[in-house]
């Protein structure tokens, strides 16, 4: 147990790192060379091109203004300057409302922490009890604070009920306001959108097989039946999952290809070579550029008899299609009934925006899903409880014996002092923190194993994953003694009575802990996500071996984005914390209101500055966040329902009892009057902006707008001057064939538009922001989600995250 | 304990009553006077008239020829000989899936008996522990036969666990079987049926309020807008509750009326009269003809101006509406989307057939029913574990002393032995009894309370409620020991891998008492109600008293209806018991085949010549039905485990634990797979009956046809003589104004339409057996279900249950 010194020692190291970290970041953001690292959102937008302009040669790369130094916490009120409105033009909704977590959890903590203090600490430390046992090592100076110092049996309890009462009201009138404004947020942010395609589609799935016809004309013929004064036209979605890889595999070729030559170019007295065996490793030696060259001509030959074979084969157009109706009306309609008399049948659904499809699992069998499902609930199950044994059977494996007996030739290094230290000391602990460094990594392709279609939902469901994982290993596995699954045994030998009376009374004990873990995880660790450290790095690598051009400067810049699926999870268990100890431990309550505060303008300025979403959900995210804060306040009333029953506080535990019901009608009550907001759309929303759309554009021609607006990305990844050729071929067969169906199975001459031939009102890329992708550029192009988000490098491909903008 | 013994008389004793019960059936069909009592059916569609016309005078009232007595058990062949599709169109799709239930049991339950038997029996019986405790009492001849008898840690228990997982397969390939049967049943039937009113109509919940205009307004102004190419019309719903109450008062004060003009008839030499206090018990003595008429004329007055007020004010119109479309197609989309942002409000659901609608519930305000449903569901929590308090508190209070104490003057009457003896003895017992028989009763209110709309809906919550309490109170209660309320206190102090073992050791000892609930509920009780004893007794009274015509005696006839509140909840107790005693002590299986048998010769015979159905909801049921053979799969399942954990059997037991989950995979597979069909209309279905109807019936008004389909059935309750005057009040109406909104806000005079005066084949009435109400009359009349369905007599109201019919 750690004293009030203890504490203070911590808090200190913390509060130093975190400086540290800030500090570092003030000096490096404002040095020019960095200036794509720290503001690259505004070089998407166009507000800022390269600083290196207007400066003499060392001042390209060095501050050398020393004035600018002084300020260097100037960004903290410039990230609080832009409003709220602003921030949602600038970045999106769900990155305001993302914001809009922080400042709930200082809404809600700020009073709580304050009524906390006054009333609970003399409440507490007048009671008493451990004065007596002062000299007993199980005591803190933190648990004289907190309810452990209240006697047993003590009438002070109905003060701590009392509390739990009213911090319950408040939490919950607080949730009620935020889930109201968040809700009419997202219905004002869909209103006021332009007209985007996936407002006028649905996508299909299960799309039976009629013998004697093809895919394209069942789906024509079934929605021109059902639908008929409504359905427009439909694509088809073919299985490239092949084809994609040859494309990502072109990629890095491009990028090797690159890299070498600008070595050569760089140094033209060598000429750069390559080995042809295994990773270039070994093999003959031959001329690099030559080899790459001829491996490209190779690759791009199999493409175009894979895409020849995609497009002819009838077996590689998938059951699945994304059907467009003449009105948001029509496609209202069809999302949200059933088409089929067979209920596993024509499956309808809201289709996601393009650029937040997840390609590859459209061509996963519907009948699989379930099972699918399935599987993966029992994986994150054992991943949760059973974490512990892999990771142990890995260390087992590192321990020094076994490494000696594998290799017995290494056993004189292995013995000596230094390295045998480290190597004990440092790879079991190495392994476990490389677990949890991939985690969400692992997470995410469980989601994708799930057969989710959107990148949104994938992470909506990560994060979920993520979640159960860090309140079951992080908080119940801190306060339980034991690993998750000794854990789990024990309660599944418990009466149910029994296990928040077992979990509530170490709840105080542990408070200590987790004060040290907000510092080190929220003071210190939200300073360092500033910095950006990892970005700085691979930037100035990719600087200096693959940038040739200003475009591909701007390819190698790497924004990033809020990463959902694991800021929210750790976001809520904050919440959980400080909701839980609010009335146990008090104290703990001013260290959350700093992580709140610090995260709070960290974020802002991060959004503000860097951060460039892949796609926007329009706040889906929320109904989430909203039901765990719930399940906090839940646990939280379980544990200290179990706390007061081992302190025989009879005469004032049932009190309680109440609370958690009244908590859960709350919740339902807010899950009727909310999540349909979030859930469907509603026919009113549709007819409204049909109406309007038919009085501002009356003549808009929405078939050309949505003719291949859910064409598979990698059908338009192809260069300029493809794309010039294939146009000219495209409007041929358009003349020829005005009729939607046919352009839907694109013949291999056709699949890709030249976007600038295009009306300008016509194309209207499927941004809120239209900045982030210029009009006159294929933004499928650019963002490719079957690519894997990790790098290889060098050289690693620079259309990673990246865009193409107006140069 | 039972030995073989006992169980050979109790079931003597039963299998006598039962054919006691059939004999006096057989005897009492027979005779011309019970003929309406046995055979009401054929009466209501016409197939039968009076059967006294043939036949001399005595010939009438009972059955002179000797011949029908020899073939009295002939009624079980004949109940067989109809087919399904003609049941179907006899009696409806509800009656035709109701019998399915028992064929069900019999195919699952027939080759698991053989199965059972054939393994089980010889397995246990050569294990023979038991033979070593011979002596004990707690051993009965049936424990021999059962898993008690194996031996702990015994291999043989893979024998009971193979034969679980078998069970186990084949149920659920029978329930799989069975769901797609009655799920493409179900459609079929929709599909065939002709134009109904609710396939066009949506009923509206929660409407708002908008300043300025009527609800009407607001409604078309709505509807107009979001569904411009289909909005029909709506109809208004008026808070008629107060209006209905005085319907009821005047049609008792009618039968009262009629009783004394028939008593004055048969004697006149004798004016009836009747004292004018309380119930006609005390008061001034008058004339009863005169007291009668002149009570009529003061309510009838009461009635106009209550009509006149509600039809006036604007308060009395309920934010609740009849939405009627152009086309089902327009109707399935506004029933299943959602059209408000608010999801709140403007709540749209497919209408229930205008003869389900339960008229009383429309009127509670939609924000009240969270708070209603949780109270209920609290309710019937404490109602199923802790009903034996007020039952205790009510016989604590029946008993001899208190009685003494409040009324002293009783003393000597209650000292006297017998009396004494039958107080202490019955009257206990009786309040018990008395709780069980209206047990569906308060079920029945207590789904009422809870603000379902439709009648179909309330039978299936009262099912659900009674469900549970028979799992709880005659599964649980009868094996584990104490009331309902101990058990649950110490399963909430067990660990939870404690209570299936607490649970399942004692089931085989229980088994015994099962197979006597089995015989006397199952064999003797259905027996009995083949014999229709209180329908019987209530009609010749009626008879008696009040029948004048021929058309009052039809109304007297009271056919009556499949209980499925009652019915259904304990067919899935006998499922359960099935299922859980199929492994565990198989002897008990033949008994429950001979139940189901005999239950569905009786059924099929009752809905073949007796049964009337209010409503038909097309077998909406069935997903309850599956679902609680599947919940008490799981069951038995679980209580196995824990009863081979009290066995020892270690190594065997694990192999079980993988079938709960397989189980609860394959209820959700069956859940997605069958379930919409019961719940959702198809788009497609909806579309091919558009067009078929377009293409037979080009020329049809359907605004007509709808106009008053939802009109509240105490606007269509007036006599003949009314119609035809009110009939020429709405045609001048009608022809003045045209806009169907106003049609459905009638003013006084325009409520009823004369049927007669429509085209045949605009007004097809709302059920699919034409026979059933005659086109000439209009269905509302007759069924009110706002009224209760006790009786009260004499005289009772012979409108209960009653259709009006050509004579």
């Amino acid at each position: 147990m750690a004293t009030l010194g203890d504490i203070g020692v911590s808090a200190l190291i913390n509060i130093l790192s975190a400086f540290a970290f800030l500090l570092a970041f003030a000096l490096l953001r404002i040095q020019p060379i960095n200036d794509r690292i720290y503001f690259p959102k505004w070089y998407i937008n166009g507000a800022r091109s390269s600083p290196r302009r207007s400066r003499n040669f060392v001042g390209k790369f060095v501050n050398l203004e020393f004035k600018t130094y002084l300020t260097f916490l100037n960004w903290m009120p410039q990230a609080l300057k832009m409003t709220e409105s602003e921030i949602i033009n600038h970045a999106g909704l769900d990155s305001a409302v993302f914001l809009r977590i922080y400042t709930l959890g200082l809404k809600i903590f700020v009073p709580m922490t304050i009524v906390a203090l006054l009333v609970l600490i003399p409440v507490n430390v007048s009671s008493g009890t451990l004065f007596f046992l002062r000299k007993e090592l199980v005591v803190s100076d933190i648990d004289k604070l907190s309810i452990s110092n209240v006697r047993p049996k003590s009438i002070r309890f109905f003060v701590h009920i009392g509390l739990e009462y009213l911090f319950t009201i408040w939490i919950c009138f607080m949730l009620y306001k935020e889930y109201d404004i968040v809700a009419s947020m997202r219905l004002r942010f869909l209103a006021s959108q332009a007209r985007r395609a996936e407002q006028f589609t649905v996508v299909v799935r299960n799309v039976p097989h009629v013998s004697g016809q093809s895919l394209s004309e069942t789906i024509d013929h079934f929605f021109q039946t059902n639908h008929p004064d409504h359905y427009l036209c439909h694509q088809a979605v073919y299985n490239a999952n092949k084809f994609a890889k040859l494309v990502r595999k072109r990629e890095r070729l491009r990028n090797w290809l690159d890299y070498n030559q600008l070595k050569f170019e760089r140094h033209p007295e060598k000429k750069p070579t390559t080995k042809m065996g295994f990773l270039g490793l070994w093999g003959k030696k031959v001329d690099a550029i030559d080899y790459y060259k001829h491996q490209m001509k190779e690759l791009e030959r199999r493409m175009s008899v894979e895409r020849q074979k995609i497009l002819k084969d009838s077996k590689s157009i998938l059951p699945v299609a994304f059907v467009s109706f003449k009105s948001r009306w029509g496609a209202a309609v069809c999302a949200q009934t059933q088409q089929c008399k067979n209920p596993t049948l024509w499956l309808t659904n809201w289709a996601p925006e393009p650029r937040d499809i997840y390609w590859r699992n459209l061509a996963i069998p519907f009948v699989s899903l379930t099972i699918r499902k399935f599987i993966i609930s029992v994986s994150v199950f054992a991943l949760v409880f059973f974490y512990m044994i892999p990771i142990a059977f890995v260390q087992s494996l590192a321990n020094l014996e076994g490494l000696e007996r594998v290799a017995p030739v290494l056993r004189p290094v292995i013995e000596l002092k230094f390295i045998k230290s480290f190597l004990q000391g440092f790879v079991p602990g190495l392994a476990l923190k490389i677990f949890l460094y991939i985690l969400p990594t692992i997470l995410m392709i469980m989601s994708k194993i799930e057969g989710h279609i959107a990148l949104s939902n994938l992470e909506r469901r990560t994060s979920a994953k993520y979640y159960y994982f860090m309140l079951v290993n992080v908080f119940l596995g801190s306060i339980a003694t034991g690993t998750a699954f000794e854990q789990l045994d024990s309660f599944l030998h418990q009466s149910p009575t029994q296990i928040p009376r077992t979990i509530g009374v170490s709840i105080p004990m542990k408070a200590t802990f987790f004060i040290t873990y907000i510092m080190v995880d929220g003071w210190a660790g939200i300073a360092s996500e500033i910095l950006r450290l990892k970005p700085l790095v691979i930037f100035h690598l990719k600087n200096l071996f693959l940038v040739k051009t200003e475009r591909d400067r701007e390819k190698a810049m790497d924004p990033g984005s809020v990463d959902f699926p694991e800021t929210i999870p750790s976001l809520q268990l904050y919440f959980l914390l400080g909701i839980v100890y609010a009335v146990i431990t008090p104290i703990l309550l001013p260290f959350m209101l700093v992580f709140f505060g610090l995260a709070y303008l960290v974020y802002r300025h991060q959004i503000i500055n860097v951060y460039n979403q892949q796609y926007e959900s329009a706040g889906a995210f929320w109904p989430h966040v909203h039901s765990r804060i719930i399940a906090s306040l839940l646990l939280s009333q379980l544990l200290l329902l179990g706390l007061l029953s081992t302190k025989e506080a009879a005469n004032s535990t049932p009190f309680l009892v109440v609370l958690p019901i009244l908590t859960l009608a709350f919740h339902k009550y807010c899950k009727s009057r909310f999540e349909p907001a979030f859930r469907k759309y509603p026919i009113e929303e549709a007819m409204a902006k049909d109406r309007l759309d038919r009085t501002t554009e009356p003549e808009i021609n929405l078939k050309a707008y949505l003719a291949d607006a859910y064409l598979h990305p990698i059908f338009q990844s192809f260069e300029e001057e493809e794309l010039v050729e294939v146009r000219v071929d495209k409007q041929q067969v358009r003349t020829a064939s005005p009729i939607t169906s046919e352009l839907s199975s694109p013949s291999p001459s056709q699949h890709v538009d030249h976007p600038t031939s295009r009306p300008q009102n016509v194309y209207r890329p499927t941004s809120p922001q239209h900045h982030v992708y210029h009009p006159t550029s294929p933004p499928q192009h650019a963002y490719n989600p079957t690519y894997p988000s990790d790098y290889i490098f060098p050289p690693s491909s620079p259309s990673h995250y990246a865009y193409h903008y107006e140069s």
